[in-house]
């Protein structure tokens, strides 16, 4: 039975070993994506981002919980950094929510951003798609930093959650206009530092600068002590909020559409390029190519052209 | 006169005009680069990167002071976050520098990061190759923010500065990890904060846990005020002291290939993609592949093989 049959059918390790298999870039592990895709669709996709420290993991380890007593199947999808240099993940294989290890009805996955190749949006959305063909009913993507990459990832969910954490100050006022117009919740976490009101009030007054169209969804901005579970089941009201929001405008349609046309397109790039970029390094062109840029005999725009002529075959 | 010829000739207007058709991505700019790149491949490329808030504006500031005061013509290119949403810079045309305006041997040039097609380190690398054909002997990149994006991005660079500030705490240890591989030089800004000497002490440590080859550089930390212009010209002769290194040891020519080789790959899928997804909007295939995804009659990943065997003539 393949993998993908196997998941079918409920196949916890079988899911894990897909999962793998997408992660190193498998080639096979298309093949059962393509099996597992007309039985996606059914789970509620939740983003949850922010900047480091802000405490994102225990607060996605309390939104877990809180779906799990709403009898809901979670998914998680955590987005490591990686480090530049060695291609590894920088926090590890992180031992995380030892809570839910044995619960059958949670499945965590770390993924660790690696250099270009890969694409993690991608393969970001592709072990999503394997939590949906599961029959998770929630997954939660998590990532950590702020950067565009992370404003990529969590673009593929239908909520999007930014966490906060007071007292960050002045200094990310560019990184809080980037992240103002992502976030359909945002969430002051660790609110008993003395700052929280203030950082509350401040991210208030940011919101209420926007323009919304007469019956939009209007952020709102809630404090919770993830640590101490205090806050944690208003903020998962205000995600379900907003997906009812979503459904009784109908605006989920586009927000499906945007989130399919981005993978399709991010997949379209990875492949189009390993398939062009696998020929030229086997052949020696790559090689030859670089060493005449190098030395200045031939500038790198009209190598570009040259190759893309060869392949696709027009100019 | 083409563009390129009279930037070749000296002139400004001409090399701020071809750096908006860069950055506009216009066509035209390509043919211009072409003719550029064979005057290229002077200038001292050296990226100056770190977390938002760290005062980079105005340690480039003074960093241009020192070299113009060494008789060195300089360009800069400060990368400037983007609004994910209006795709306008968020930080806007901010009107920086102002005592360098008057100076015909600075050359300043912000580049907004916008979405995915344009790719920001390919356009990053095109400014910087039109500034080292007019004649800047340094060309300084300067990026907001510590993400992936950023870490390409100073990676074009032959010396790169990493700027931290005293008392980020814990919180960013993950950040640090990553940026403690791609600095040749750490700087510790507005060291007149209390926490200081602490920084620079947790970086030492965190750097002498690293393994140096035989003869490798070993980066230092440094102490600087900017705002008081303190510290910016051992700065500026560690930066030096690094350039020898290279070229004394014969380094430098692994850089640059790697550099190349970034930049034409970076260019090279930047064009594919554009080629192929220019010809599938408009005969609308895509819109009829995304309907389709959307409806589950299809699955993503058999319509990529698809797009890719039709237009490489393979599969």
């Amino acid at each position: 039975m393949s993998l993908a049959e196997r998941i079918l059918q409920g196949d916890i390790r079988a899911a894990a070993r897909l999962m793998r298999d997408i992660d190193d870039g498998f080639g096979s592990a298309v093949e059962e994506l393509k099996t597992l895709y007309p039985h996606t669709g059914n789970a509620y996709i939740i983003g949850i981002t922010g900047p480091p420290g802000a405490g994102k993991s225990t607060l996605v380890d309390q939104v877990t919980a809180a779906y799990r007593s709403r009898g809901k199947r979670v998914g998680i999808v955590a987005i490591d950094p990686t480090s530049p240099f060695t291609g590894g993940a920088i926090l590890g294989d992180r031992i995380r929510m030892n809570r839910h290890a044995s619960d059958e009805g949670v499945f965590i996955r770390s993924l660790a951003t690696r250099g270009h190749l890969g694409g993690l949006s991608h393969s970001t959305g592709d072990v999503v798609n394997v939590m949906d063909a599961m029959g998770m009913d929630v997954v939660i993507i998590e990532t950590v930093g702020v950067g565009q990459d992370e404003i990529d990832i969590v673009r593929m969910a239908h909520t999007t959650v930014v966490v906060m954490v007071p007292g960050l100050g002045d200094d990310i006022q560019a990184i809080k206009a980037g992240i103002l117009e992502i976030g359909d919740l945002f969430v002051v976490n660790k609110a008993d530092r003395p700052d929280a009101d203030r950082t509350v009030r401040e991210l208030a007054v940011m919101l209420e600068m926007n323009s919304y169209r007469e019956g939009a969804w209007r952020p709102k901005v809630l404090k919770t002590e993830a640590q101490k579970n205090l806050g944690i089941e208003e903020m998962v009201n205000e995600v379900e909020a907003h997906r009812e929001h979503l459904f009784g405008t109908g605006e989920i349609r586009r927000i499906i559409e945007e989130k399919h046309a981005k993978q399709f397109l991010d997949n379209l790039r990875d492949r189009l390029f390993a398939e062009v970029y696998g020929h030229i390094h086997i052949n020696g062109r790559f090689r030859k190519i670089l060493d005449d840029i190098v030395e200045r005999r031939r500038d790198p725009y009209s190598a570009v052209e040259e190759i893309i002529a060869e392949h696709l075959g027009r100019d």
